[in-house]
């Protein structure tokens, strides 16, 4: 396209977008407006996308890290022949692809969801990585194109992916900044001050460029430059006005998210309603990823026992993991600088070349394991579970994108002993089930623990395996099989008078309490829940009924762990059996991990004692 | 103090450390070593603090960020004569003050909770923050010394705070960053150098000073010059070296978090055991802050009925906020650069002088909160309740430190229409419950909220205040009272057959189930929940016993939210009646809010549907 045709499709992109928020009555057209010549050079000149093959490994990516200029996006898609205007003016109706913000849940073309802020170019970094480090192997890496605002700078996470980038030198990475000067509210902190952001990136080992985000051949000659540059991001600072073209909410406050005043004028100041078709490049034909067929999976094997030697989940963890790497080769790992503690250094170790250090950012390890399975890799991303809480949004995120990403929390709860409660995961649980479409696991052995890492791999949505660091007993014989959703009953017999239901640490726990029980004559059955979501109900359901009372023992804080798990099981209309919980209700301090156990009330003596009053008094524990 | 005696404080420093690690057999002895000449050129010669009277405003305040290299901190306060030599050696213990991580809960010389990573510097901010512009208004504005790990400014909260401590030219705050080139697993991105990180903070508007961390006078001159540095915030770069002054340790990996192996032979190397103590400066005598007394509270008032406008919660929170702000001079609010939408804008143009913007930083805007509760005041900090899920890893932490924060999300569930799923709180019920020690309040009207808001101030702990987008009727009497751990049986009757408990956008819906149910002769109960917890135990038990049934109705996931509280009132040991629930078991798309709590099964028609299958066939809903 000449420079005349590129200023038409801008001025097409700025009138469909005011035109689906006008059908829609809402959506966030000035934010549209502002960036519509930075799209329509991309589309037009430096995209390279196959359209009818969203799927194909060596098209372009393109993530709208402003997620709210969805308009923008669409009507980009309508240039380029992907949707048509009858689609384009459904933009946030019931029932349409079109949402106020894009998701890859509904629309083929968007690589990861947006609409919390900071997180477009975190994710890209990851979709980068995984082209850069792991393929296409022929030399033809993807570019990643990241669309962001000016507003969403200040979110540190951009800054965690601006140093992975920098550090990475992901020269295949483009970050175009839209400063259009206005957030939501008002000014944003450096208003139309491009070199305060390119010092910024600069600092962080970005080529920087600077340009009129309205002068069409200045992008282009700009987005070239981003192509030619090596060994290095490029950040393009585009300085523009937001509800750019129509003069009455140009550059004007309070006019964010909101439809413009008089369309139909605002459609006729931008030169009415065109329809101006792109032809999108198309990428290099190259072979598909992952061409490598799986192996055979050979877990590590435990032998049961007393006389077994102890080991510590994360131990199992880091092994599972490690022998599923050799058996998958999508398999990727990602760890926050403490792959000692999560032994994600034994995959580490084994595959180096799948293994991604992403340093104690949270975020960013999250998002680099959404941006990787939006690149068609399997990750497994391991911290302690108390930091994953600083990656909550962006596991929230990864559920609105419908992301599979297995994400492995270790150090739970109070039995990591002497470190105390800033290192404790003590809310991870509660924070994983509330996730859309989640499974959440809890193995109590290192058998248990294999099995479910390489289970994980198979599902769908945010997986979380929460280990643990002490070493324990191993309680399942290696052959055995844990199905997601299932349970196991340790211990049961016709006289049960209560179910002890524990999960991880607690299991051994509950196991020692019903020993000394029987040996007062008092017979408890025991499940190990490890599969906390979903939950196994007919097996509660039928305990409840049987034994007539369930205790449920966690180490985790009352609210939304595995006892309020437990009540998804009595949820059906039907009466309940006796229920009460043992959950860690103080604020820890340091403490050996016995003594923490005991403290919190959720060791073997606190059990059975509970056990006790509830079976013999009906009194409250 | 000399140049020697500063060498033998650092050693003394370095000696104790090594001593307290060893006694508790755990711990981080070299994280401790690396810094300990700066800290003992900080205590000694810079730190103007009185440590009987911790509570004083003029206090400097210092914060240790990276809260593993706690046996550093405990050897300084020993040096100091704040505790004894005994004390010291109980270091993570149980029952001890010294925990592995240092927490203002024990020790009233800790400002914040460290240990969670990236931290102290934002609370430090918000420290700064206050001292600067709130007060002590004679001149004397405190210094806020923050001692950060090199590790640890992966983290974008540091960047974050990086970005608001130069944008409000915070002078009073020095960072000191312990360049010791190790994390925990290995090699920082950096290792030493120290341009690396100046060119970032130089750019973030940060005078940067760079020293051998080992050379107690050059320590000296830079924690002078950042004391006599104006308009800017100073960092000072150390170069250090893990585990100084033992060989076998010094700069060495995979010795993090570990005693020194030979403790007595390390603490020969070191010189042996010293006594030294250092009588640190005291402050300036200042009046307290807050010497206004408060005001009378005269909350905004709506009158109740079908004839009344409707209002949204949160603009009832905004309006109540800024009454409160009018009695109580100690009332503060900060928000995330939404503020048009959480309504704390109506705060801001009251009282503008304590009103932050923190820009779309939601890391940032909790620790700020957290940084001036530890100063005296109490913060409201608001921002769309999905985006809450950013702060997690602060609130859990704020937690762990006892501060007393106010935390509003807007903008919770479906009901917010069109924006679509990235933009609905729909687990932050989960996430707040979660936390240890939290109040977590779900208004239904403007009153409630006003009243919620109110009450709020006076609590203990982190409290959590969800509000609503739309608008809806003002359903109370402004002199109605809503006691914290209450709820309001809105509809009773001897014949109910059933009990709805809602809260918040639900409880209208729940109202008008109710009413539909009597046409058609089921009578049903109306519970209002407005206080998920502490949850209202004895309210709920006596409904479900005269009911026979509950159904909970929330605009939440299924997991952690409303329906689980309920289940707080049921766990007692004493047998459950019926329960089920309605919640949003789907992934939301763009709609109109009516058209959402439909489509989630938490409208009027759903519950009223659900209702009857219940009562009439005890089927499941």
């Amino acid at each position: 396209m000449d420079t005349a045709e590129l200023i038409e499709l801008g001025q097409q992109l700025r009138v469909d977008s005011v035109r689906a928020s006008a059908a829609a009555g809402s959506g966030h057209p000035t934010s549209s407006m502002s960036a519509a010549d930075l799209m329509a050079v991309l589309l037009a000149h430096h995209l390279h996308y196959d359209f009818d093959r969203p799927e194909a490994p060596s098209n372009d990516r393109f993530v709208l890290s402003k997620g709210h200029a969805s308009p923008l996006l669409y009507s980009a898609y309508k240039a380029a022949g992907a949707i048509g205007d009858d689609e384009l003016l459904t933009f946030r109706e019931f029932g349409s692809r079109l949402e106020g913000h894009p998701t890859p849940r509904r629309l083929p073309w968007v690589e990861t969801a947006t609409g919390s802020l900071g997180q477009g170019l975190p994710v890209g970094v990851g979709i980068a990585l995984a082209g850069k480090r792991l393929g296409p192997h022929d030399g033809a890496v993807p570019r990643v194109w990241v669309l962001c605002g000016d507003s969403e700078l200040a979110e540190g996470s951009v800054w965690e992916a601006a140093e992975h980038a920098g550090h990475e030198h992901l020269d295949n990475l483009t970050a175009i900044v839209d400063v259009n000067r206005l957030g939501q509210r008002g000014p944003t902190r450096h208003g139309h001050d491009l070199d305060a952001y390119a010092r910024r990136f600069q600092a962080f080992d970005w080529h920087t460029v600077k340009v009129d985000g309205h002068d069409v051949d200045a992008v282009d000659r700009a987005l070239g430059e981003a192509e030619s540059t090596r060994g290095r991001p490029t950040v393009i600072l585009a300085r523009t006005l937001k509800g750019r073209g129509v003069a009455s909410v140009q550059d004007r406050e309070g006019l964010h998210g909101k439809p413009l005043p008089h369309a139909d004028e605002a459609i006729e100041e931008l030169g009415g309603v065109r329809d101006l078709r792109v032809r999108v490049q198309a990428p290099p034909t190259v072979r598909s990823l992952h061409s490598v067929p799986d192996g055979h999976l050979d877990l590590p094997r435990w032998e049961p026992g007393d006389s077994a030697e102890e080991v510590a989940t994360r131990d199992a963890y880091g092994q599972a993991l490690a022998a599923l790497g050799t058996a998958r080769p999508d398999v990727v790992a990602l760890d926050g600088e403490v792959s000692d503690s999560t032994r994600a250094e034994y995959f580490a170790k084994e595959h180096p070349d799948r293994f991604f250090e992403c340093y104690i950012a949270e975020q960013q390890l999250v998002a680099a394991a959404v941006g990787m399975a939006a690149s068609g890799w399997v990750p497994y991303a391991s911290t302690f579970a108390a930091f994953l809480t600083r990656a909550h949004d962006f596991v929230r995120m990864a559920a609105v994108s419908g992301a599979g990403i297995n994400v492995i929390g270790s150090h739970a709860g109070v039995a990591i002993g002497q470190d105390g409660p800033s290192q404790m995961g003590l809310e991870d649980l509660a924070m994983f089930r509330a996730v859309h479409g989640s499974t959440v696991l809890y193995p109590c052995d290192a058998n248990q623990t294999a099995q479910l890492v390489g289970a994980m791999a198979g599902l769908d949505g945010v997986r979380y395996l929460r280990t643990s660091r002490g070493a324990g007993p191993v309680i399942y014989g290696p052959g055995e099989k844990f199905p997601i959703g299932g349970s196991k009953v340790l211990r049961s017999s016709d006289g049960d008078r209560l179910t002890l239901v524990a999960a991880g640490v607690t299991v051994q726990e509950a196991l020692r309490a019903a020993e000394a029980l029987a040996g007062e004559g008092i017979r408890v059955r025991v499940i190990d829940l490890y599969s906390v979501k979903p939950v196994d109900r007919a097996t509660l359901r039928l305990a409840a009924e049987e034994t007539g009372c369930l205790l449920t023992v966690e180490d985790h804080h009352p609210e939304g762990g595995l006892g309020d798990a437990v009540l998804d099981a009595f949820t059906d209309g039907r009466p309940v059996p006796r229920l009460a919980r043992l959950a860690v209700r103080t604020m820890p301090g340091s403490a050996s991990p016995e003594q923490q156990l005991h403290a919190a009330g959720i060791d073997a003596e606190s059990i059975a004692a509970s056990a006790r009053l509830l079976v013999e008094t009906a009194i409250v524990p």
